[in-house]
């Protein structure tokens, strides 16, 4: 029997810890816990405190003997680490808003992980996470690296091709909303379909098989084609329809996030919608959710996940994550759908980026079914954006706005030109805080004066936020 | 000394003629002519007979004993040629009108090449040059077929990948353009250059090299950004300056077509500017410019090139040409940028596709020159591109409509989303006549009253053309 | 629950036989069998008999009501199947005798999977089984073959790439042996170890991690070099001992057949000393095994595997084979290595082809794991040895005498020159009966009189066998 | 008109000096020269002295006043040097007697650039070339190197790895052969014919067309089998002759040097009578062509290169080089075979390795001709014969004997075993003074008492030779 295992949790203040607790508890027959640490900084300090009770209340009620540990430092914590996970968020909730309001306000997807916002997200994520790894090159070798920031492909890209370290998994909840909530639309269960997903975090593609082998992806995607809501899409973007030609001919079926490159106009729309109404942006209606969820996690009578976690979107999120921890634990083969080293899973890229594909988690890591190639739509559609994926990344590692621009340009979800630059420019000023590799380049634009345009980011930024 | 050739010309009515006439004739002691047969259909008769006259002219000026033979019977042409040039534009002007002013009646842009107006200028022009070749196995089985009806890559993939058919190189006078331009930007010849283009059609890439192999790209780089109107361009896409730290870090020339991608919004502001002036798109334009030139070709005195025809655009596609077929015929090893099968040329792309490349052009035709892999930003797009023609070349072949909008889908021209699938519609309707293989789709359509917006596409429309 | 299977067993008189009715009374549970059909031809129906009553005497003794059907008509038993399985031998274990002797009686590898003999044990099987897959076509379109007839890698390719039959799975009893011998050397057990197989059939690679993801690679080969007999090897190559310097650096496991690539010197020796022994070679000492085999098989008494067909060789083949198809049929997901269709599993190698890996096994076939890239060495050995194979199977298929002289110049354990000439010529024909493809060739050797110079199976070709 | 240029040659006392210097004096009006430094070692003093005042001496007689400077003195001789010549043989003529004999007794080829020999040549000369690599880095950062040191590709191949310097051409003289050879075979002449050469130095393959773009490389192949002696081979290797089915079905010439692996028997047989003869292996026959040569070039009388030099072998060798550096310097796009960096031309191998193919010699260097991919017999081999290059190199960079053992195990004219170990251990002792990578291994052996069976050899070794 191998030992119990201490686990570390950046952004432990997150309102999805106990999801992430209760996921550990549920799995400590298998996987029995030593300690679990939760990590914060300064400005999530309070967040840490009402979460980490909480955490320890479901910890106590669960009979288990495990002690949880809240701390904003981060090296105390990593020491010894068995598993980290990530789930931090930087520049919190209203770096997302800047994220999704600063595009919209000049007509384009303002959204956080795709988009303008899904390249700032990773511009203030990858140095936070680099340096993580080089915390656990010296505090905990040995660790797994587990995570579930977004954008989680492009992390787990820049840990292993910057940072050098090949022990990550990324995770994302869109493939397993799909496996739950697929099989019932075609009258089966769960382990009577055979899955193969290949692609991107948020920008995969999968087929599905029946028991007997036959292929029921065509039987899916009719059946989808028929609601008005998508009931395997996350929260945020169930309305769209796909176009039925399309997906009938295709006879693959794309991720809910494939909507902002298959129906731009639609889902620019809805977002403009929200844009201009009371409740505002996705962040900002998040914002409203967290603050009613850390009242309830201030209740000492609470000790489990209370049901209004759901609302806040990302369901699944850290059940994926402790299900990976204990597979690689118990080296139990589990099947799951991770962002890893492709290593010629699907053979339309280089082996050594890092892609979202099922692969079996053993105590080795995953490893990852092969694929093959996609077919025409699907692989030049991938290969751009594996290359928008790279020059983001790189731009983060190296502050380069030419590679921003080129980022910026190529990504399908913005048009080229120079409201695009405004809007680079823009979110570059609003994220100063967070952005110390572009510090020149910042420096340069307000000298220029230029400004952001949208009232909330604005007044978020004079205040400081 | 091998034999004097025949020369065939599809689509021979065109204004284009006369300069491929100069060409030949200017190269006719390095190739000499048997005889020359300019074919068209009957919609071109007048046209034709304009031409051909004209064309006649100049041989007898020449003091060389050639024959130009107007026919409106391909077969007869074709018997035995040496050599066959494509030139043809199926549905005449008016097609092109509708190209370009259908999408931007939705505020996409439109244009011949590019964009929703492409795609459609291959739905036309595909099923034709298929048509072509099979008569070509028949009749001349060992003649060269020089493509240069748009869009000209896309065109001599369809020859390569289902006409099974390899001698076949397509030209396009953008390169030509860059390679006369730049040497004088940065102070010399063009003899003193060395020139590695690498892409497709429209979408090609180069690098510039002294002959002391001194990389001068970011000289001339440097030189373009300063220019209001860039003198490398074509007369339709001058205006665009490109986006100054991107051109500069990227070390590598992108061509004049690149700005739709580049500054999407500077070129759709452009358009809709035309679009609604009074002198309407370039289409309408260039349809005013060839009444005229028609108009100077009827001159029985005149027996050469008239001056205006440089106002048409295309400059130096017919020189390009002849320069190939010269080449090809006296073995020369001239140095031109063409459309050839890849072979590893573009390592970024599958060796049987067709690329845009410098090659060296001899009696076994092109040999291309090995690029290698492109950068990370110029990859992901040109991957993309591929994928879009290969998917426009199965729906041209196929009338798949599900192929369509894919193609339209990944098109980074066009929006995804109902707009686009109006404007896919709307195109389908207007091309009816030239677009048998989408006939049951387009009978659908018309079955549910789906008419066009845009006044002017109508009203060609309902007089037939 | 699914129904209960057919099962058809091509080569049903085949020794292997009680062994695969083992198996498959073993999983009855997992997997209810309807009816098996044992096929044979006519030179094998006593063999067939003999086995057959014993196979019937065994499901009888399981308490299983299941009927063991003989037959030489092999479309009768093919229909509506859903497993077939094939273990034939073409020309028996004569062939098998002509293969070792005629290299060897020029001083090369004689051997039934590699060299000389590996080529024409393709040459007789290939044809066949294209006919077999041509009436799956008609009679059992949704069955599997599973293929255990060597050489398997290349029948399994040559059902896919020439037969365009995807339902296929080559099987070996290599790896088999590997998994279940390795764990032992290293004190520990089959379930705490984590295997990647990554190759072609006999000349695959593999690594091996604990289940704490620690690389015990290393570990195993020091101990195999402590062996005098290698106990990971089949029966016929265990003596040979693996280059020190070598097998610790390269860190990765080969399998047992790599020592004929490895130690060519020492496997030639090892053959030569048998072939000019009492005993002769390696298929002269199984037929006389085999005889006594079905001496005890005639014994009306015996109701299970008699414990002397482990002499036999082969060892674990039917079990592998009886596991992978509860497998499929189960969707179980079991971990096999098997040939299946690479798609980019291991990504040295083209998508298409036939590659042993890891694979899980489901419902819908093989999943498997994507290996990724093989070092310098491993890597140009393998491509070699896939375009050995891809030359021996076209030669099969179409006949052509200069393919299979590129066969056996590019095979490594073939010195190219005359000599290899004449053994290519001999084996043809000495093969005569069953290699219709070449028989124009063969008719030319005839007739420039060349004969066989090995006396032995001079012998067997006078007595037409 | 650009600068006189510095030429420096490495082995400057090397026999072949004086086809340098008449290739210079005939290019003297394309490419003026500044100064020629031949720069030699201690031990090549004499030769240096010897063939440096025949270089001044035809200089003089040419009319051209240059000075031939002689020296010891490698950093002086490349200060500011344009270009670099390498033609120096570690070792001199008695190493590759050692390369030849060691193997051939014990049955094995023995060649000095295939084989064993040729493994031993790279590791004595990869470590040479790096540190002349790294002079020039500080004395000529901008000079090109122009290799025909063998085995040219693996050295070239090293310069751009390992010495991360990318201005560097490897030439060979067996291409230049078969282009003068051939086209007198088929009645033409050589600007009649288009070639595509792809592959590796002494591993590649050709096609061939007239002008008017027909194969004739059929045509061609079928010449060369009606000789008794190949007129397109090298003298060492004429004797051979193709295999008749397979050169003609392939369609694409092998080089000469192909028999080693097309024939390895007859190549054998034909080096091991020589070995046994009174005159010995190749080696031994041209050091006493060298002496003789030597003799000549004594005479103060001599200012040409003496007609005897074409016994020597490698003719062609010196004029190829010429051409190449004459054409960089005047940008003349003078196609020749060369070793350069792959970037696509030969698809079957990466991007990023060396090969031989058909490139048009730029100012800015090579333009290599993408050739595509070859057939399954070529491109098994090819990929196996890079990895034996890797091997090789990586060895002699490193003094891995693992990598040295793999890189013999893999070489298709090494029986791999015991005794291609002994012949490595002998060759590692015999070559001793030149391996100093190898130091700590070569101890081991020589602890363990291990020497060199070959009389000659271990007579050398004895006199410190």
């Amino acid at each position: 029997m191998k030992n119990p295992v201490k686990v570390v949790t950046i952004g432990g203040g997150s309102s999805y810890t106990p999801e992430l607790m209760e996921g550990f508890i549920k799995r400590y027959d298998v996987m029995p816990i030593r300690e679990i640490w939760l990590v914060d900084i300064e400005e999530g300090r309070e967040k840490l405190e009402i979460v980490g009770a909480l955490a320890q209340r479901m910890w106590d009620a669960s009979g288990h003997k495990v002690k949880v540990h809240m701390t904003l430092d981060r090296e105390e914590a990593l020491k010894d680490a068995d598993f980290v996970t990530t789930q931090f968020r930087v520049g919190l909730l209203n770096a997302r808003i800047k994220d999704e309001r600063i595009p919209l306000s000049y007509g384009m997807i303002g959204q956080e992980t795709n988009g303008a916002g899904g390249i700032f997200k990773a511009f203030r994520t990858v140095p936070v996470i680099l340096d993580i790894v080089e915390d656990m090159k010296r505090l905990c070798p040995n660790a797994w690296l587990i995570n579930f920031t977004n954008p989680s492909g492009m992390i787990t890209e820049a840990v292993m091709r910057y940072g050098k370290w090949d022990k990550v998994i990324g995770l994302c909840n869109v493939p397993v909303g799909s496996i739950i909530m697929e099989p019932e639309q075609i009258g089966c269960k769960e382990e009577d379909l055979i899955y193969k997903f290949a692609g991107l975090n948020h920008f995969h593609w999968h087929k599905v098989y029946d028991s007997s082998g036959n292929d029921v992806t065509l039987k899916i995607a009719k059946r989808l084609l028929e609601y008005a809501e998508d009931p395997t899409a996350p929260r945020n973007i169930k309305g769209c329809k796909w176009q039925k030609d399309q997906l009938e001919e295709a006879n693959i079926l794309p991720c809910a996030y494939h909507r902002y490159y298959y129906l731009t106009e639609e889902m620019l729309n809805d977002e403009l919608r929200e844009y201009n109404s009371k409740e505002g942006t996705r962040a900002q209606q998040v914002q409203a959710v967290e603050h009613e969820l850390f009242e309830l996690y201030k209740n000492p009578n609470l000790h489990e996940k209370p049901a209004q976690l759901s609302l806040r979107g990302g369901a699944h999120y850290s059940d994926a994550a402790c299900e990976t921890i204990a597979s690689i634990y118990s080296n139990s083969y589990k099947q799951m759908v991770v962002s890893t080293k492709n290593n010629g899973a699907v053979s339309d890229l280089p082996d050594d980026c890092v892609v979202e594909v099922s692969s079996f988690i053993t105590g080795h890591g995953p490893l990852p079914i092969a694929f093959g190639s996609l077919g025409d739509f699907e692989r030049g559609f991938l290969q751009l954006m594996k290359s928008m994926e790279l020059l983001t990344i790189e731009a983060a590692v190296t502050g380069s706005y030419a590679k921003a621009v080129e980022a910026f340009t190529i990504n399908p979800l913005i048009t080229s030109g120079s409201t695009s630059i405004k809007v680079l420019n823009e979110l570059l000023i609003a994220h100063k805080k967070y952005l110390p590799q572009f510090k020149d380049k910042i420096k340069e634009l307000e000298d220029k004066n230029i400004t952001v345009k949208d009232d909330v980011v604005r007044d978020l930024c004079e205040r400081g936020l």
